[in-house]
């Protein structure tokens, strides 16, 4: 079961080819993308994705998405839904065919969660820490960079979570070169520390995170302290847990860092997944 | 005049849409590519194109290309054009739709060379550099960073253009974390010094040029020293010529960089153009 639609407004076939050759979003990964959590027919954190879909644009100088004709495009795939009750929206604006009018590609094609996530949020990962490369404080004077854009542009992501599955493990976590905690190639990082949850800056050249976002809101309304700071590995391994979170995956438990397991987190991860689910309640 | 051809042997309508949505060449940038020159239906390099392809597409754990499908691909552009003399041919292959059967998507497509790319190549242009934000020394000991793959994910690339366009010049050269010089977003370094040419190393996480390479091959031949060897923003800024190297701008010279004019280099770049050339009489 996949839905495709157009940012026209129009139904399409996922299978068919809907596509052209020069389309820099192919091309040059040249465009923007969001995944959007939907539950019983509902999408989460629908103004956030989409606030941060501007974001990405602006940072990629493609023309300003237009947000009424996005909810449009979200509201055809979420009327003409038949599938099982969560569904992870993908919604994915380029710069559009290279010699074509200029205008841009856009669509969103809503799909079941994929039968590892959902056993991942079960059982918890183990993640493995990998080199990014570059220093956070680049982030602010080298624009060119693309850091806290989310581009198509993401081979580097799906070579680090191959790298990951070769080496004994479901997901990484990148560290940049002066050793601070990044994100994961597709989530954010969260520890918690006594009644205390923390993640990493966006300063630093990471994704705004929309699932952490909303966690965060949940937890200071009961009454948690929420940090958003540099995180070192050592804060990692120290936590009583340390969680991943994004749109499909939710907050799941990562229980083996590097090969060493971490404290069982297990009455940690039920606590915050159960703070996270209050916020749609 | 475009003309498109599939992996699968068969022309297509560069102007048809051919491509999927959830082909993860376009969700993911997850896909390689090549620009090849052709000259009077000759293809320029075809063989080290193709072998970057083959290495690139290791990189990225792809199905190892088909290179008869491949070479037949190619022909069949070159026996279809009837445009200028020289075209340029791209070399698109992703690891397909990720909902499909497995099957890779490739195509072959020549196009006209672009104006600008011709106006630079005589006028020469002005480039500005930016930091890339690694250290040439992660290179080897982070292989899922993709450094030296020749990778669809190019929105830095294109990004780093803009930002020159953004700011009087026509181009980019990026430098490492440690001061040291990488590439341009799509071109090497070569710099000319007395009867020395010298180029920045594949192992600084560079693509390998192969206009660079047929340049060095025939400079070697007329007795120049070449020299494949880091090289730092002094040795560009004091050099005799300063020259970007990639298929479609042949041997281009940069006139002037971050601003500042370099040394009158023009009759150095008509014997280095005609080095390049010697190649292919």
């Amino acid at each position: 079961m996949r839905v495709l639609a157009m940012l026209d407004g129009n139904l399409a076939d996922p299978e068919g080819r809907h596509l052209r050759v020069d389309d820099l979003g192919l091309m040059r990964g040249d465009g923007v993308f969001e995944t959007v959590l939907v539950v019983d027919g509902v999408p989460r954190e629908l103004g956030p994705h989409l606030d941060r879909l501007e974001r990405s644009a602006a940072m990629l100088e493609l023309p300003v998405p237009d947000r009424a004709a996005w909810e449009r495009c979200v509201r055809l795939v979420l009327d003409t839904w038949s599938g099982p009750s969560e569904m992870a929206l993908k919604l994915v604006y380029t710069r559009g065919p290279e010699f074509g009018d200029g205008t841009p590609t856009g669509f969103a094609m809503g799909l079941p969660i994929g039968e590892k996530v959902l056993r991942n949020r079960e059982a918890g990962v183990r993640a493995v820490t990998l080199e990014r490369g570059f220093d956070p404080e680049i982030v602010s004077r080298a624009p060119w960079l693309l850091l806290g854009a989310k581009t198509l542009s993401y081979a580097v992501n799906m070579a680090a979570l191959r790298w990951a599955e070769a080496h004994d493990a479901e997901e990484a976590i990148f560290l940049a070169a002066d050793g601070s905690v990044l994100e994961g190639p597709t989530s954010n990082v969260v520890v918690a520390q006594g009644r205390t949850l923390r993640t990493t800056p966006p300063s630093s050249g990471i994704l705004r995170g929309t699932t952490q976002g909303a966690l965060f809101r949940a937890a200071e309304r009961e009454g948690w302290v929420t940090k958003v700071e540099p995180l070192t590995l050592d804060d990692l391994t120290e936590a009583d847990g340390l969680f991943l979170a994004s749109s499909v995956r939710k907050i799941t438990r990562v229980h083996t860092l590097d090969g060493k397991p971490l404290p069982d987190s297990g009455a940690l991860h039920s606590e915050l997944a159960a703070l996270y689910e209050s916020e749609y309640a």
